[in-house]
């Protein structure tokens, strides 16, 4: 059923981090560290470098004051030197590379390129370390900084998702340029994919595209760090509503993937997710994409929950669904 | 800081199977699928076929009738056609290969060899496919059967240990053979290892060696199922108690890996935990060995429970420990 | 602040158990046992006798077999026979009492009497302790029966919800019949009571009553028994879906109370609910009644969640709402 | 089987406050407050006055910086201030009472008196509301506190346990000026009580005392609070590990009870409990005493974890255990 003469890809390790654009970034800086619970390690120019408790390297999520919002960029880090060597050789063949960067505060040289939709994308391999500084040094050695309990308390960067207005370009760009597989999608009535849950390892995804009504290219869905246990998703739902965070579905269960989610928007209107995935991984390398159809989905999630029309519409940047 | 001329390894997909002895087979039967939750898939021979709700494959437990206890051999899936026969060259040059079996209910043709402690491996590809009867099939169709909540309910095979006589040399063995990670060791006083957790994918360990003091070749310490959530570790803790199943130690939380663990005898004396992760993953392509200490080790589990005697004894086949 | 020149009254117990009527007897008792939990303890003429595993009582549900559906009777415990005998006392004068009956299958005599809506209520003392034969008997002797495991596996009998066309009615009632206090209620803008929870003990409520607005009398909106956990009523959530049990609304948790809930419709079109107070209880004895307005309650549930329209208007027997 | 000539008494309500001693008094008010998660409510002389956050009391915990350790006094509210009168004058009749007080920074006028073994009780009806400031208002009103998610977070004082010589005087003395029922006790086989836990109302037990050997008057074993669910106990186990509190024991579940616990050490040496009783309540108004043996306690807390030592004998003040 599945094709075996070509071996499964494992050239992209993991995500590594997403720059998310604020026009609020005092108040955006005070949900990500007090409300959902990161740590800052570092700053330079218009940017603070922020990292949940279990994330190994210097940082997963990079906050940058912008004029308006969204996602800057998104890093994957590969397996190895030569695999980096060997996307960018692929990249530069699809032709929609940029070009080497210097690197930043938390990694080394990257290469940048570009979906087919616009977002920007980096792959590196050099990357650096979280030092934790004394106060936060772990009790056991073999996670990467105190667990601190503040807020949210997120454990390690899970997945993001972007809007495309082509879904069916990005699954062939993701699937070649990274050799992610697809592990999940929405196959609509009109033949266009409504939606593509990819992912370079045993994660159920990394990255997810949805499909964008507005025409406006490169918007930004929502980025998700996950907690260890449903239960904190729970909880972090009573502390998003003491700390007056704008919740805007859940916490329920997705029948795609399974997580159990709860959507809340940043100050600066940029969606962020809570999620837990218990026990399940992709560990099959020859993992058949599983196909949703409109008809399945108008059950709605997992239990039932209807799912949300903002879901449907609302991006950052913000923009007019055109009708 | 760590080799990088060397690509890391992804030959191996993931453990497949573990086949487990029994001298009393109607009660591991009994144990197995109605206390601890899973289903009968096949029975041949002396052996029934069982797997967890989410596995994916024909079976992930082999449970055989048989003079005495402890393990059978211990099956992993490979990557591809092509890294099943990379891995053959490799095992066949270390000289510790037994050669091609035909295959078995669950699986096609596979390739037996030796760990040095004398533990039967086998790889294997080709696979079958669980294909749930009507009555198994899941509300969602990306799990594999459906969640029917009897007992224990585990969601998945996770990992096993086996007892070694000389750890280090297993060290070699498994990271040369399979190509293994080592994610965390114990470093013995004596210099010798007291264990070592191996993983060939995201996995934090999917199988693990600790030291032997019987002189006993080939001992079985435990298989393990993950379930979702910690809630279902401790609510397994009352469906053991209530049915009279021996509780070894536990719940509680690893200091090593960090694992929510629950230790049990099944009826032949096999030792099966539960178990759950939370959100932790090794991601990490150059993750690097977390060494423990003998004195960290006396700090007991990551709580401060004292790690029970006979956690450091009790194997199968049964044996007395030298003094 | 408070009137403390009266006494609290605790002349009763707690809530004892609920007769539900089905026209689908068979297809309700699976439901009741195998997919929430319940243990069968009895069967007398059109009833069969239900209790979950921590009741101390031989039932706390009697499902009885009906040409339609929605409550038979509700029953509560007094506090000794002396505090039986006050009650009836104090009902008699109100003149809504019907009489004494002889008792049923679970306990002794019975005095039985009306809420303003029609609903019949029933007071008792002597009780029949249950009784767990062999196979039922619990490893510890601290809780009632053995803890089966089976579907949902509720703990214990935990409240019910009545529909009435007048609920100001019914708060002056419960307080003057049943001595129960009113721990929270919803003010309507219109000046009506839009619903009403009250508790005989520390429970935060043993019943509530809610605007029934189709004119029919005597109308049931649910039951509830209650879980030892938030993870068990998600874990339910699961079960219900594996069943092909309807799920109106939930997980989630309700502003009103705090309870975290699971409302499903049993076969017959009964709702049932699964829930979780975590350790809230009405401790103060001059615990001052708190109001929800009309603007509070368009909120939503704690969260955010809409309530569903269906809990507005789904009541059993069924009924149209008139315009 | 019970006697019903005797009604049950409803005179006290609850158990209001602890006080306790500290000779470390900085340290234990940090770890009171930002590890354990209570909120300061006042200050007044050599006392600070601490509240969980749905505690409706000003306070729950009065914490005395003292020469010593352990417990100042226990305070309970009755149901009405005639239920105080008529408290006062069974204790006054049993010849241990002390007198009125004035009161405290969180309550009115109160009646003092001692138990057989020298600890200080009082009871008292005035109570003072805590008022939370603007910073502190719950999103929901009917919690007493905003839900600040800091540290452990517990939710409201549960219990507390005390050691005492004659544990059969005790029970006297509680069930005579209290008028609490037995609802666990432990009959050693030496013909002695080794333990006995009482109740006021609905909460399984509000005190407990075991035996203390030695023959130190009116030691203090621990003080609990309650948390919602049992994974915010397993949370507290790794805020007490971050934070380097000595942990005792646990997490784990009762034999005795059934409560999921937590035991650490305050840094003055007092011992503290974090604990979850699921759905778990006293409703039964003619609850039969349960005993347990001596054999029977041999088997350990529920799951089989070995009651450790330290339990037998750290109490506070310290004191030797005679051999």
């Amino acid at each position: 059923m599945t094709d075996t003469t070509k071996e499964p890809c494992f050239d992209v390790a993991h995500l590594g981090h997403v720059e998310i654009l604020t026009n609020k970034p005092e108040e955006s800086l005070d949900f990500f560290v007090d409300v959902y619970g990161l740590t800052e390690s570092g700053r330079e120019g218009e940017s603070v470098y922020l990292r949940a408790w279990d994330d190994y390297e210097f940082h997963t999520l990079k906050l940058t004051a912008s004029a308006s919002t969204g996602m800057g960029h998104v890093g994957y880090r590969t397996s190895s030197p030569q695999a980096l060597e060997r996307r960018v050789k692929v990249i530069e063949a699809m032709g929609c590379g940029i070009g080497w960067v210097d690197g930043d505060l938390g990694h080394g040289r990257a290469y940048r390129f570009r979906d087919p939709d616009g977002h920007i994308f980096e792959l590196y391999y050099d990357t650096r370390d979280y030092q934790p500084p004394e106060s936060e040094k772990p009790a056991l050695k073999n996670i990467h900084q105190r667990y601190h309990g503040r807020g949210v308390a997120v454990r390690r960067l899970d997945h993001l998702n972007l809007l495309a207005t082509d879904v069916s370009r990005i699954r062939d760009f993701m699937t070649t340029a990274l050799g992610s597989r697809v592990t999940e999608q929405i196959q609509l009535d009109n033949g266009r994919l409504g939606g593509c849950w990819f992912t370079v390892n045993n994660k159920s995804y990394d990255i997810a595209y949805t499909e964008d009504h507005t025409g406006i290219p490169a918007r930004f869905h929502h980025v998700t760090y996950a907690v260890d246990q449903r239960e904190d998703v729970l909880r972090a739902a009573d502390i998003f509503l003491e700390n007056g965070v704008f919740i805007e579905t859940g916490p329920h269960k997705h029948a795609i993937q399974g997580t159990f989610f709860l959507y809340v928007y940043e100050p600066a209107g940029n969606r962020v997710e809570v999620a837990n995935a218990g026990a399940r991984l992709i560990l099959r390398p020859d993992w058949p994409t599983i196909t949703w159809t409109e008809t399945e989905r108008r059950k709605g999630q997992a239990w039932g929950l209807k799912t949300i029309e903002s879901f449907h519409t609302h991006g950052t940047p913000p923009g007019e669904v055109a009708e």
